[in-house]
């Protein structure tokens, strides 16, 4: 049975950022299928009593630094956006909303967020970026435009949410195979690992 | 010139032991001085509003998970201990104590106490199990036990915790190369990397 990569990320996730520019080469790699999963991270910060880690005293200029030089030792742009962190309420929508209505384009416009806010550094909280952002990489303006403000979309995020937390999904990247969590982009050599034991 | 890797690492720490079975590989591999610096976390907990992970709601159980699953596919044994985590102020004093004392014996003696909890058990948060252990690796019972005891030392281990903290490090393992800090067991490749592009 091919196992499967469930990959949850928040779009204002520097980690999370550098996950979606490998995730696709590790699941082909190890053979998994890859499953894009948007979520937000505001309900689980809550959930565990943590806060944004650029908001922690002493580790919050550890963090970025160790964002930029995690993208450079990985040879991945990377450029520390501001404001940082965002809401990405909108982005995440219109992922799921990809995923959910135009299967196969949830990766293309995941990626596109992603590059859009920390390689040029546009404001995906804002709708309008989002949807710019989405008819570049070749869906419908309109169309994304009514799926983010649909209730169906609205609700199948809080759904994903849930299910992540009820999975044991606390951070960003989060990888689930089956029942087991690999936590952050640094674990990326985990997951080849543990697969290969699975053989 | 030869650089430093000062390695910072609390005796309750997981990812501390593991780190401090591949080192001295490290620096051997990187061409680096190693200085090893017995810490506390205890304070460095007050000032970041942090808990030991294991007691942070969801990420807890994944820190289990992940601690022994770091450690098998690293290939390092290791039996998660009871009582966890635990209060390692003899043996962060015994082994200032051989450093300061009998320099080249911390580095055995702070493998030997990490070995004796992480993977024996043994109780190291007791004095006398701190100096039995000091005693296996051929240091004096006595003069261990009148270290741990000496204001001088009481001093030292809070010089040293403070001096940590003034540089910026807030957990365990902590590398710090000159200015350049690295957290944790899985930033080694980062260390040797960074330091390869260095040269």
């Amino acid at each position: 049975m091919v196992p499967t990569i469930d990959f949850y990320f928040e779009f204002s996730s520097p980690y999370g950022y550098l996950a979606s520019r490998q995730i696709e080469a590790l699941a082909a790699e190890t053979g998994a299928a890859l499953r894009w999963h948007p979520i937000l991270m505001g309900p689980m910060f809550k959930a565990i009593g943590s806060a944004p880690l650029t908001q922690v005293p002493l580790k919050g200029d550890y963090a970025l630094r160790d964002f930029a030089r995690s993208a450079l030792l990985a040879g991945i742009p990377y450029a520390q956006p501001d404001p940082f962190p965002i809401a990405t309420v909108a982005a995440a929508r219109a992922a799921l909303h990809a995923r959910e209505h135009h299967p196969g384009t949830e990766a293309g416009l995941a990626k596109a967020l992603y590059h859009a806010y920390f390689v040029d550094g546009r404001r995906i909280d804002r709708a309008e970026v989002v949807l710019d952002v989405a008819a570049e990489t070749g869906l419908s303006r309109s169309d994304v435009e009514s799926g983010i403000a649909s209730e169906s979309i609205k609700t199948a995020l809080k759904q994903e949410v849930d299910d992540a937390m009820a999975r044991g999904v606390f951070g960003s990247p989060f990888i689930l195979v089956g029942d087991e969590p690999f936590w952050g982009f640094d674990r990326f050599d985990h997951v080849r690992k543990w697969l290969a034991l699975q053989k």
